[in-house]
């Protein structure tokens, strides 16, 4: 009973029945509403044979089939596996195979890439929404912080993806500290354009539960849609990076209205004359360092300080300590801790030893801190290449180009560009006579397309450090030479 | 290092510098300010022999270094012990005693009363404010949840206080709900205008800090100054009771403006004439129930619910779970559940067992709950009275009453009082021939003031039952009967 805690959505059910928890288009859903649909898929889950502890993956789109399953899968008493609806078969089996998932519930729009990949990892898929009702259930109805909640998987510099497990706790405390150092405003409505089954998308939806407040969900980013929300639909919060922003400013000349009081841009830091553009719009960016690993926001940065310190991902929110693995203010590795953190990665106690050392989350990016406390976070992961949002680890595209016959060698990099931030790129080296057209068809297959390469590029060799390692620095180098277009 | 979070102001100091932490009459200190007031005195402390997990206890009346000493005691390590400055030097030595405090910091205004404490209980008490500056020391700049914070004791029905330890993280998820109810604005300001040592004013400057919003402080109530608060000095939050409410209303016949968004009133139900008075004049009136093993709030109720389910107390915070330990819709004990409630009484192992049973504090107070969820606190803890804000234990006067020469039986309950709530009476039986009328100045030397009755009444027998148990009901009715008038 010790930390026992009332379940969130039955708290807001009971108190602010009539409120509106999601919209998703022209949908609006209550919280008595939602907390009835998601105990029906609950049940259904029971019925079907969920026990607690058992992990329960998702397949789906953003929808209200989503959110409803964020809810249903821990009144069951199992972990939520959300997994990404962009990753090719191969790779859902083997997340499936990996968490133990003993269904995946999917969405229409996922349903035939569902079906095959459950039906390799030998899983029952569950279409949503349910066809008819279950028997009612018997439910969970409480918790405690240390149960975890999700298993979310996030890939690795070194291959194969981990599951960061994030508890009730870790969520709690991300949407406590995200409020207290953004304020909370009961009629607030924070929107979630970006993929719901990643870390931001999910705590959107968490804190809305936590705080009472609404959550407005839009199917995919939509400059139009996204600007027509912030003026018409009171959207006060949402979530973009850097490339959204810009997009955003783009689409028309009109102001923003007051009651947009937060725009917050992950996924690395606001160049200048956007950050001032945004201001003059009236949109305040504020940018913030987040990671799957600590239930999204480490750090944040308001416009009045980003002016001042450029570049600059701010200071750590009241849970999260900061610190550099350097002598003070030089760069370093950046660690993170506070309840927030994850426990560990699941099924993986090797990347946990190696991750999580006395409580400090090794998280691979490399920053430094000012004499002011300020962050900056100076490279994500060494080599981590975000594109449209995305992260692509290049050891994973790596791999696989060198499964292609006849490749010798293959160096993976993000080159800047102006529409998505970066673009994956390619360094090969073949076996003389080898025939590397089929290479890119090849990745296709094997890899979601946001990773495949858009620029491939042979060489005779490949630069490497005295202890064989390639220097991706002289291969970003040499690709931005060739002036190689992208493939489309 | 699991749990390690940053302390709480100072993360404030740093994201704030600049904010006003308090304003207590004409001065405001900033969280940069506070910061090295409260590190200061810390060093003093550690300096002066404090370590890690001594008590220190505090006797001071509402002050900014009332608040300094809130922050400095946990950097140096120590657990505060905060002292009701109403009680007597018997009453405070005992205190001092059973927490093992190693020091006693006081200030001025209760100088006289600590030293003398102080002495009998053979510790040194430290003046406030310092006169000179210690050397820096290296102080605690983060924390566990686990850790305590404060000991405050509380009157158990059968005697003796009791310590109730209260940690951070009950603080922490008392803050976090208590901003899941009301909102947050960055720009709010609470005021207290009742004591600081206990647990509705230790909180209100523990939960500013976690927000970082401003604690407006005043040395006691005064109706005019909390109008004059609430109207010019941007106060958007005030915790009072309901004697205080009326006394507000009564004092002038001003609107107030629509900064003010949350009157919590706590100790009791509001009866309906001053709840629709107070909504006529803009008060938005939040009716609580708490508790000190609860750090405070456990349910809320608003005014637009008040007027349909008056006389309730509304429902669980969020982090809270409540239950009644009777059949369904019956009165019985209010138990409460969730990481607000105290981890157990200090150095009392066996109070601690009788309380807490599975994670549920039994709390003593009577309610029921019913089928739309709503709690209505019927009695609290039997016999508990309530006299200006303060709490009287009857047992603990009774046993004051019994010391006397000459009494054979005490019985001592609360009579209805307009102004006060309740007035403190009591029924005594004395030897025949025995002389009662040094009893009351008796009782003045070895009681805190708000605990000496009243009234004062001698029946020739008590009401009993069976097993001996003295009838309060009854007692009541008869005192009522008597039509004695209360001692000046």
């Amino acid at each position: 009973m010790s930390g026992l805690q009332p379940g969130w959505l039955e708290h807001r059910a009971s108190v602010l029945p009539g409120h509106t928890a999601a919209v998703f288009g022209s949908t609006r859903v209550t919280y008595a509403e939602l907390h009835r649909r998601a105990a029906a898929l609950g049940s259904a889950l029971v019925y079907g044979g969920i026990r607690p502890g058992d992990r329960v993956a998702l397949l789906a789109a953003n929808s209200l089939e989503f959110i409803e399953s964020v809810h249903a899968v821990p009144r069951a008493g199992a972990i939520l596996v959300p997994l990404n609806s962009r990753l090719a078969t191969d790779e859902l089996e083997w997340q499936l195979r990996d968490s133990g998932a003993r269904a995946l519930l999917c969405h229409q729009p996922t349903w035939a890439a569902a079906t095959k990949a459950a039906s390799a990892a030998g899983i029952p898929a569950l279409p949503l929404p349910l066809k008819r009702e279950s028997p009612a259930a018997a439910l969970r109805d409480s918790f405690v912080l240390d149960d975890v909640h999700s298993i979310i998987y996030t890939s690795g510099t070194t291959g194969r993806p981990k599951g960061a497990m994030l508890t009730f706790g870790n969520f709690w405390a991300s949407a406590a500290a995200s409020a207290f150092n953004l304020g909370l405003d009961p009629n607030d409505r924070w929107l979630a354009c970006m993929p719901l089954f990643h870390v931001g998308g999910l705590s959107i939806l968490l804190r809305s539960v936590i705080y009472g407040t609404t959550a407005v969900i839009h199917p995919a980013f939509d400059e139009a849609g996204v600007n027509r929300a912030l003026r018409e639909d009171g959207v006060s919060i949402v979530s973009v990076v850097s490339t959204m922003l810009q997009r955003m400013l783009d689409a028309d000349a009109l102001p923003y209205p007051e009651s947009v009081r937060v725009v917050m841009v992950g996924g690395g830091p606001v160049p200048k004359p956007l950050l001032e553009r945004a201001l003059d719009r009236g949109l305040p960016v504020v940018q913030t360092y987040g990671l799957t690993e600590a239930a999204s926001q480490v750090a944040t940065i308001t416009p009045s300080e980003a002016v001042a310190h450029l570049g600059s991902a701010g200071k750590p929110l009241i849970t999260t300590a900061v610190r550099i693995n350097a002598p003070e203010g030089e760069p370093g590795e950046i660690l993170v801790a506070g309840p927030t953190i994850t426990s560990g990665y699941w099924n993986n106690p090797e990347a946990t030893a190696g991750a999580l050392i006395d409580g400090w989350l090794h998280t691979g990016d490399i920053g430094r801190i000012d004499s002011e406390g300020y962050l900056y976070v100076l490279d994500r992961r060494d080599d981590l290449i975000v594109s449209g949002g995305e992260n692509v680890y290049p050891a994973e595209v790596e791999s696989a180009i060198l499964a292609y016959p006849g490749i010798r060698a293959a160096a993976v990099v993000g080159l800047a560009d102006q529409e998505w931030g970066q673009l994956v790129a390619a360094a090969i080296v073949a076996e003389p006579g080898a025939d590397v057209a089929g290479l890119q068809s090849f990745l296709r297959e094997r890899l979601a397309g946001f990773k495949v390469p858009r620029i491939i590029h042979e060489f005779p060799e490949l630069p490497v450090t005295a202890n064989g390692k390639v220097l991706r620095r002289t291969v970003r180098e040499s690709l931005e030479g060739t002036g190689a277009a992208p493939i489309q």
